[in-house]
Order: C-alpha cells, then structure tokens, then sequence
C-alpha cells in the first residue's frame, strides 16, 4: 500500500536530521525538543537553531546579503574567544549578538498548528506563529524574543570599551543559557501534551 | 435588528484608537497603515508601534518585570538626546535599542489570516503569524525582524566609547527609517488587495 504524502514527507525529514546530526551540523542542546516534537504524529520539525552567539561583518544586524559571519557558537563564550576573532579582521563593521533559538515545525492540521503554537507561547516563545497553509502542511515559526545586537566596530571605530567587553559577553552567556532553560520547558509542555493524547 | 459580535467588537476597537489618537498616544507614522487595514471588512487592529528608539534601565534586554523606560522616541533622535538621559542616572544597567515595529490585527477567518501573514512576510516582516484561534477571532502578530540591543553600562561600568556613541546613534536611526518604508511597504500591498477585493 502506497504511503499517504504527510508520512512520506515526515519520514525524509527526519531522514536528513539523523544525517546531519551524524554530520554533528545538529546542535545537540535542541536534540530532545525535536525528539519530543518528532514522536507526535501532527508533527515534523524542519529546520532549528537552539540560539547562539556570533560575530559578523556587516552594516547592519540582520542584513543576510552582506553579512560574512566569523564566529559562532552554540554555547557560552569566553571574552577571549571574541577578541580573538575580532582581533585582525579589518572589516568596517563588525555586530556582536546572541540570537534565540528558532525552530520550524510542520502541522498536520491548523488546530494542531495553535495547540503548538500556544504551548510555545505559554513556555515563553512569545514569537511563535501559523506561518502560511497547505493542504496537510501548516508550517509554524517559534522563536525566543531576547536578544543582543550589538555593534563592536562601526566605520572603522571601535565601539565597545575594552574593559566591558567581558560584561557584555556575560549577558550574552546568560541569555543563551535562560534560552536553554526555556527549550527544556517547551520540551516538558510537548511530552506532557504526548501523554494526554488519546 | 442587533448588530453581529464582530461588528460591534470592531466598532468598539476603532472608537479605541480615535480616542488614542485624539489623545496623542499613537505613532501618527503608523495611522496610514492601520487605516488600509481597518478599511477590510475582514480586520480590524487591537495595538501598534511603528518601531522606536529607547533608553532603559534593566539588567536584560526585553526584561519586562523590571524594566524602566527612561525615554522613547517614534523618530531618528540626536546623540546629545541619548547623552542627556543617560548622563544623570545611576541604574548600573542601561540598555539602548532600536525597537522593529509590532502590530496586533484580528481576523474573521483563518483563511484572512493566512493571507495577511504572506502580504507582512513578502513586505519584510517576517516575524508575522497567526497566534491563537477563537470563533471569528484570530489573533496575527506582524513584526519586523532588524533590532538593535546595546548595553550603554553594565554592573555601572560604561560599555560604549563616548565617540562611538554618534555612530551607534546613526546606525538605529537608519534601521528606524527603514522600518517606516516596510510599513509604508505593507500599506500599499494591502491596498492593492482591497482593490482586488470583488
């Protein structure tokens, strides 16, 4: 008997996270969630970050086109580690950032698509959301809402002061450890949801 | 003959932002925009900011519990405004940012959500979604996605080089501007989708 679409689909996406986790271009701190996420059957996880800190070369935060990224990491960060990577570039502009973590999940149906995105909001992914609509496809965006962006050099100009620098890499560790904290709260709201199920 | 929940909770919201507006509490940059889409039968708009600039004192960026906002702005501000905030207090973490804009709009029906979320992400906001569902209520978040999150102090140390504070400045100045032509952007698509409209 053919396979019905949705479960085709499924299976070559979970296919590919085994590859590429194997490939270790899985970040092991969101491994459980997708995990959680994947064993539901309203459900398929296609791509994830669990948040990271990076340094880019770029005018502006967020300008994908221009941006050159030199660092990044999906752990907290010693200062050094940061002066290092800045250290001989001479790039004009330069952002240091702690990005959220950023997850998408396919949705069998629209219900499941808000039953989802709800849990994500009540675990603190305020940025969640039905992206678009499918037949069998509802395809949400759930994202953490604290960031950094800041700038280390701005035309050629230092910005940030030597002697803050390890300040402002703490905040950054920080919040990329409370965005830890708040996969495994999602993690436990999706397997707690897994038990209730019929 | 009574009117129907829709219309009547429709109404109530659009007296809301008259009032709002009479009394100088919403962004003037944002009204066109909120008009385009009040004129749909198929929405109506709860809240709205066209983005902002801000000083606040917190130990994190988006710490809302403890937070104090030290001043706003709806437009590209000067250094010498920046300076003159942060100059007097003695909070020992101050956290400057350029903030995108945010807009609430619900919808009668999925579908008209759905199609609300494509015209925000095709205009730039990709960080739209569909957030919730109740009966002819549905709840779309529209948000930019380019911020700027710098500590000005932290743990009373200074972070930025006073004369790298101008450039820092220019750099959320021109993400702001650029904010207001996305949103000038998304008034426009949703323009040609009333025109189209039978």
């Amino acid at each position: 008997m053919a396979e019905d679409p949705w479960t085709s689909r499924k299976r070559a996406f979970l296919r590919r996270l085994e590859r590429e986790r194997r490939q270790g271009r899985v970040d092991e701190d969101i491994v459980p969630l997708l995990r959680a996420i994947n064993a539901l059957d309203d459900y398929y996880t296609t791509s994830s970050c669990s948040g990271r800190i990076q340094v880019v070369a770029a005018e502006f935060p967020g300008d994908k086109w221009n941006m050159v990224t030199l660092a990044k990491w999906h752990r907290p960060v010693e200062p050094e580690e940061v002066v290092t990577v800045v250290r001989h570039v001479d790039y004009p502009n330069l952002w240091f950032s702690m990005q959220p973590p950023i997850l998408h999940v396919i949705c069998r149906t629209p219900a499941a698509a808000i039953r989802l995105v709800k849990l994500a909001r009540a675990s603190g992914f305020k940025r969640a959301g039905l992206q678009g609509a499918r037949k069998n496809r509802y395809p949400v965006e759930i994202m953490g809402t604290e960031r950094i962006e800041t700038p280390l050099r701005l035309s050629g100009v230092w910005v940030v002061r030597e002697e803050a620098l390890p300040l402002l890499v703490r905040a950054a560790n920080m919040l990329l450890v409370r965005s830890k904290e708040r996969i495994e709260r999602l993690r436990r709201a999706i397997e707690a949801l897994a038990a209730e199920a019929p």
